[in-house]
């Protein structure tokens, strides 16, 4: 059996599978404090073994910031997060010592381009740029197979955009006020417009200047990295014809200067959904505890 | 010997070298047709050929848009660049019939990446992304050790970045009017203020704006590539006290949100200029050209 725990801000959502595909118990819970957060995982893989088998390995897809360098002291420990009680916190350490096996991790958005890449939308290319757009902004990478890492880890929603020329919304950030994620993401889309963003209607304006920060960042994924292919997944992206807009800003902005129909067909390919939904994360996190098995480790 | 040709935009730069470190001729010359243009490069390499020896390979490090991808019927030429009689064409196959040798090519910033990469303020590091400032603003990057291309490849002066709250210029590329590139290239620079970039004064407002600008763009390097320096090199680039304009500025925007003092010590060395200076270009095709070496394609 191998174990994911894709770890969010908002919730942890935890399986045991006996591979990648085959999920055969699976929980999610509240994020609250580590103690608390961390006493449910356990029992939810004390009792899953009981019932199915004996844990292997286990993959953690955490949210970050997080020290993925292993030479580092702060491997393994989530950085410095405003979410209370986390700061600092050594997962890891915490994970492997409270169920007893190994434990491979990343970020909760590496986890989920890493799924996607192997077992969803990304399935195919080399390359690609999965991006969630909900509570947060956050961004992984692929490139030539591989999750990019580099000095820390990416952190694509604190990427900065060109204001919309009809927006003065501060922005949401604590740290950067209108970053990528200050003035796109889900809460910020509530807050500028003083209601809840499940109830802006279909022509409201507020799905334009979405749409216009949404193409933005597709411009600067395009421009900096050149991926085959970006995913866009995240509660905000369900919204009806969101994608679309997105899509059509992007052209109208990028205006041809890459020939990327040429070897695209479409640019729905280029820009689309992720297609294994809200489970990317927990199948990253399969992926990861495959690569941390103690045969694959000692191999 | 081995053959180097940086191809810019503006002017062309030709050296034939016995390895990547001893340069024995060089010579460069405006980019005005590509029939004339060629026809100098010809005759420079026909002429130092005479006197050092034969030469066994060329590397080119070409202006872009260009087409890297061997599977493509566009794969070595130049793309929809507006610079005149350039546009889709096929430079690699000109220059291999013209020289008779094979030809290692990227564009011209992926070119001067690998240079400081193996040769210069790169070296120790995995991972950098290289900038230049200039006519243009162009940028490549080194990710484990490999040239990022994917899709097609990078074209990091047409990012998006917020506007600077004093500055209503109207931006000066040709395909988005005010991208990174169409604010901050050195004609912008001129243009906003109407007098020559050279003759603007220390004090001149000018380069809040422009470290404003450097300083986004340094942020979203790192927020989508991580990468574990950025080299900023160009013309512009050289204007003093720019470089630490940039770095402050950056500091105070990215807000320390990841731990890159605790990682680097100094931000000296996170945003740093070149170290070969304007012979990144051609130290980058003179490695390309050794990996075009007969033996080398054999071995």
């Amino acid at each position: 059996m191998i174990g994911a725990i894709e770890a969010g801000g908002t919730k942890f959502c935890c399986a045991l599978a006996s591979d990648r595909n085959t999920i055969l118990a699976s929980a999610s819970f509240p994020t609250t404090s580590p103690t608390e957060t961390l006493s449910r995982v356990r029992s939810f893989f004390q009792e899953a073994q009981l019932k199915h088998g004996t844990l292997q390995s286990l993959g953690l897809a955490c949210f970050g910031p997080v020290g993925l360098d292993s030479n580092s002291h702060d491997f393994g420990h989530i950085l410095n997060t405003p979410k209370s009680g986390w700061a600092h916190y050594p997962i890891v350490e915490a994970l492997r010592t409270s169920l007893g096996v190994p434990v491979a991790f990343d970020t909760d958005v590496n986890g989920a381009a890493l799924g996607e890449f192997h077992c969803g939308a990304g399935r195919g290319h080399s390359s690609l740029v999965y991006i969630t757009v909900g509570t947060g902004i956050g961004g992984g990478a692929i490139i030539d197979g591989k999750i990019l890492h580099g000095l820390i880890h990416p952190e694509m929603g604190h990427m900065q955009v060109p204001r919309h020329p009809d927006d003065n919304y501060r922005g949401h950030c604590p740290s950067h006020g209108d970053c990528l994620e200050g003035l796109a993401c889900g809460p910020a889309l509530g807050d500028r417009w003083n209601m809840a963003a499940e109830t802006l209607t279909g022509d409201h304006p507020a799905w334009d200047i979405q749409a216009d920060y949404l193409s933005s960042m597709c411009i600067n994924l395009t421009a900096v990295l050149s991926p085959e292919t970006i995913i866009l997944g995240g509660g905000v992206m369900q919204y009806p014809g969101l994608l679309d807009k997105t899509r059509t800003r992007f052209l109208e902005r990028f205006n041809n200067y890459l020939p990327l129909h040429e070897r695209l067909g479409s640019l729905d390919s280029y820009i689309q959904s992720p297609e294994l939904s809200n489970q990317a994360g927990t199948v990253g996190a399969l992926l990861l505890a495959e690569s941390a098995r103690p045969e694959s480790v000692s191999r």
